[in-house]
């Protein structure tokens, strides 16, 4: 991948999603003794940047894919995001969800005229599924996170912070399924000289971590983070990227997560999920760093029950 | 004051404020069946457009008297507002508050170098505690909102609203002191030949909604709702500009204004106090009216404890 090809990327899905702001914050910059850019995704349409990778994963298809439909399984913000991006494409698509999903993640999909398809609470069920709704529909299976149309759209929402700020020494994101991660540092590789990527993990959730040491794709045996959307495992087309590319990725633990988050909703009066405070709770464990330093975060969503909040 | 003033006092007070964001939703514009337009002051300096009527409250002043200080009596968004503002300038800021005050604010304010004086838990007992302060320093008293440069530096978050969107039918504030309600009528008047202001206010604490009825200002007998930024009176500078042009001032009960705050918060991704869903729940409650048209709407601000919601 180019940068004229990622620059195609961008100007393709550009009509069907919104330029999310930048927001800084005296006061954090204060905190972090840094200027921290934050790119705001919880703004973006259905509250993620997984809206991005959806749009790109659709419009690669060719129309008599699209005339099939798309499936996908999530029960998370990529289920939201493909039903939407499907939606307004005039497509199909298919949410394999287990079946004890929440209700109001269900009803989310179902507002974007997603159709749900329940399965039972595991990764081989969910698998089993989407396999069927591919051979009895002929939908085109769309990953959340390992699939290049999906990785280039996720990497848009950095080079629009690059455009906007050309002189960023480095961008931090969460790592969960990898495709935000991966499509960052494409973003940076290609429309910086110098911008750097790193990310922040769950300790409970230290797959990334655990396989950049390793060099191969580790699982996680248990799931216990706040995050829910970094539950999630890498891929064999996002590890390679960012085993090549990725400056660090730190580790955070939980109550670090609700401290971050606590913090950029109090000084800076924006709803974000957890999934993004990890980003910037590893901007701050990471102060020496980036001490005088131009610091992208990429706030990843907004999208939480403020009913059931960790504070 | 006419627009010509009201202009001056915009440029006048620029430097020292940020000029806030207009955000929109197609979600509530759809569930308004209108297009609203929020003016997110909980984005201003200090988290409140309280900063606005601080600012040029003091810059109003003459040398000899910034030399010598300023002083109000608030436990809310304005003793913050003036300790900052008066930081910013150079001035010192008296700030009059009861003892048992929440030490959250009186750590914002300390945070913002204004000098707390502890007082009675009661509205004699600061005003006396202020009378004082004025002799003994020769502090200048400036009111949260009975203040005519108070009410002008207020009514910028308008003008520049307006600025942005020229043809709004209606905007809605909320309606506490009066100093936002009035300043905003002043710019709406000068500022646009179509555009009404309309006020919500807690059926709790609904002075405005019977002066207006009766014609003098009256007074609450309780204080018993969660828009503690509301929980005040109008005054002698405020009322007659309210009484000759507002529109309506449309009463909500409590529910309603949480429900507004929630459905701010989950859909637009932003923080906002009680106060300005008041604005928005007033919205909600005023479909006929607003159906197909342009609705501005004024996020007062974004301070609240997020450790302590209502929902």
């Amino acid at each position: 991948m180019d940068k004229v090809s990622l620059q195609k990327v961008h100007n393709l899905i550009k009509p069907y999603i919104h330029r999310t702001p930048v927001l800084t914050s005296q006061l954090l910059n204060a905190i972090c003794e840094a200027e921290v850019f934050f790119k705001c995704e919880n703004f973006q349409k259905m509250g993620a940047f997984k809206m991005r990778g959806a749009v790109h994963a659709i419009l690669s298809l060719s129309e008599e894919q699209k005339s099939k439909g798309v499936v996908t399984h999530s029960s998370g913000n990529f289920a939201q995001a493909l039903s939407l991006a499907a939606k307004g494409l005039g497509v199909k698509a298919y949410i394999v969800m287990p079946e004890n999903a929440p209700q109001v993640k269900k009803d989310a999909v179902k507002t974007y005229e997603g159709i749900i398809i329940e399965c039972d609470s595991n990764i081989y069920a969910r698998e089993i599924e989407a396999d069927r709704i591919q051979k009895e529909k002929g939908a085109t299976f769309i990953h959340p996170s390992n699939d290049d149309a999906v990785i280039y759209g996720q990497g848009t929402a950095a080079i629009e912070l690059l455009e906007d700020y050309n002189n960023l020494d480095y961008i931090y994101t969460p790592v969960g399924g990898g495709g935000l991660l991966a499509g960052t540092i494409l973003a940076a590789n290609h429309f910086s000289n110098t911008c750097k990527v790193i990310a922040g993990e769950p300790v409970e959730v230290d797959d990334a971590y655990r396989s950049l040491i390793s060099g191969r794709i580790e699982e996680n045996e248990t799931s216990n983070t706040i995050a829910d959307g970094l539950r999630t495992y890498l891929g064999d087309r996002n590890f390679p990227i960012i085993k090549a590319h990725v400056e660090e990725i730190i580790r955070v633990e939980e109550n670090e997560i609700v401290e971050a988050m606590k913090l950029i909703w109090e000084r800076m009066k924006i709803v974000v999920e957890p999934s993004s405070a990890v980003a910037f709770a590893a901007v701050l464990k990471d102060k020496e760093r980036i001490k005088n330093k131009k610091v992208g975060v990429i706030i990843s969503g907004g999208n939480v029950d403020v009913s059931n909040l960790p504070f």
